[in-house]
């Protein structure tokens, strides 16, 4: 496992000076001058810059959804959505465009085989997970498989000089996952962490509690890590990206941390290494009622509060030009002394 | 006055279940379907579309802060900041040139001589107010002067294709009448319209308030319409993007709304023609403490809230690529049809 470093403090002070000597009155920009200080710490630097800024959408398939109807869409949709990605089509692909984000789309383990695709990277460790209301949704090596091949996807990135990484996840049925991570890491009550999704009725959101309480009880004695969590609850595109999450703050990128799946990935891998916090920036609150939850239980400030609720990394890239701004005001703005403009 | 349409609902169905079709989960875009809706009843198609933004920042300079210590920074700042402005220094010019508005600094009444500079537009209607402390801010004539002014300015941008516009102001000062037009137009006693503007302390802001609470109970009796509100309580600035923001609405362009002061001129311009609303994005609230009240009061939810507290029209700046994001989503996603994606 690649050591994670703890930010030093040492040039916030350096920084916070450097956002002072700006032509406004202090503190004026808000949650901006939070955000530069964030990256400035991160780059170890008083002029940190946003290079080849990245999404990676990791797709995969559950096996609960064959036998409890914890979604309102069939299983089909992950790759029908994948060639949605591939084709330009979702929102995801929309936003990245607008905002010139490079958009990598990874199959952790999609129900399906898919023709070589230059703009798909293959990393399928199966063809869903198993059931997790019969036994455990993958294998620990499996788990552990996933993690690695987050991490090399992130390094690969990082090669091409991406200094700034956001994930995002396509997979009927991973709210399932999403909230049982959720409840063991947070120790939050199953029922308290289950939520609609992509649109469950009231009685449905009442089916879902149900079946997950019981999943929940089933494994919850034989879970004696993190990893296990991970391998008992799934699904494949959540623990890939607990593993990127990881490897990014190793690389010491700055991360993009998107909705309520992600942020149940990021649970995962803060109990690994609690110094990828220092790595974070949240980007959003999701509509999905347990994400503002996590958000409390890290004690963290999003930046957007738009009721989105879609996925894909949606969240983190209508965030990005919010970050972009942090760091170009850092950059470019006048001082007082070089403006000629009286202080206060 | 130019007339302003109120906006038709028979175009939302249709906007609404162009949306619906698109490749996500009924209402998983949030806020951003609002915003896309609001946009397409303003421009009435289902395809809008965001052409040649621009920011106008209008600046004056106010009669108060010559006997009254209601702001920490000299009113020579008022025209230190302009030079800042047109030199590309400020941070409007960083967040207008990353997000590729077209910025137009107005000087509506500074204290100050300026050489001939393309890029400004001379719009002065005097050197500075009056102390409203002593007498009327302005005359009802010059209050006219600087509506029919903003209303020229505004026109002459939509001439250029510009259909979507924002407001920023710079005036030391001007927080102090924005306060009280707040609490005219409001109702909201003046002691909780007042707030720290560019950052005075507890003592200071008692003093603001105190000098505030004598300066509206000298003038109330006299005011007996919007533009006598505007002409007692100033600034130029303040009553310039008044004018601006009917101007726009009359114009059916997409109005994107800052932080206290310029909320303060909508206020005036919702008592004149309360159809302006309509055409209205909010983009941000600020951390200036009056600004989330007037939000309130005319029941609208702001995109941001970061608590900038900047001025310059900074918050619509920042605010941009969202709103952009809302149109581009509808204009270029993928039908379940089209993609080939089982809905729910």
């Amino acid at each position: 496992m690649s050591k994670i470093t703890a930010l030093s403090k040492e040039i916030e002070t350096a920084l916070q000076r450097k956002i002072d000597f700006k032509t406004k009155p202090i503190g004026s920009l808000g949650m901006l001058e939070n955000i530069a200080i964030k990256i400035g710490r991160i780059q170890n630097t008083l002029t940190p810059k946003i290079t080849a800024p990245s999404i990676v959408v990791f797709a995969g398939d559950h096996g609960i959804t064959k036998s409890k109807k914890v979604s309102p869409y069939p299983q089909e949709v992950t790759q029908q959505m994948v060639f949605n990605f591939l084709n330009g089509g979702a929102a995801i692909n929309v936003f990245c465009k607008q905002n010139k984000i490079n958009l990598k789309i990874v199959d952790a383990g999609v129900n399906a085989n898919f023709d070589e695709n230059k703009e798909l990277i293959s990393a399928k460790i199966a063809k869903g997970t198993k059931d997790f209301s019969l036994e455990k949704a993958m294998t620990t090596l499996q788990c552990k498989a996933a993690l690695e091949k987050g991490k090399e996807i992130v390094n690969n990135l990082f090669q091409n000089k991406c200094n700034t990484i956001g994930f995002g996840e396509m997979g009927i049925g991973n709210t399932s996952s999403a909230a049982l991570l959720m409840s063991y890491f947070t120790k939050i009550g199953i029922e308290n962490c289950v939520g609609k999704g992509t649109g469950l009725d009231n009685e449905g959101l009442q089916q879902k509690k149900n079946v997950l309480t019981e999943v929940y009880q089933k494994h919850i004695k034989n879970i004696d890590s993190p990893t296990e969590a991970l391998a008992t609850f799934g699904g494949f595109e959540i623990v890939m990206m607990a593993g990127a999450i990881l490897e990014a703050a190793a690389l010491k990128m700055t991360i993009l941390i998107d909705g309520f799946i992600v942020t149940s990935a990021l649970l995962a891998a803060n109990a690994i290494d609690k110094n990828v916090l220092d790595y974070c920036i949240f980007t959003h609150s999701s509509g999905e009622q347990g994400h503002q939850k996590i958000l409390d239980f890290l004690k963290v400030k999003p930046i957007l509060n738009l009721g989105l609720r879609l996925g894909e990394g949606t969240g983190a890239a209508v965030a990005l030009p919010i970050i972009q701004s942090a760091t170009l005001f850092l950059n470019e703005m006048a001082t007082f002394e070089s403006a000629n403009v009286s202080e206060a």
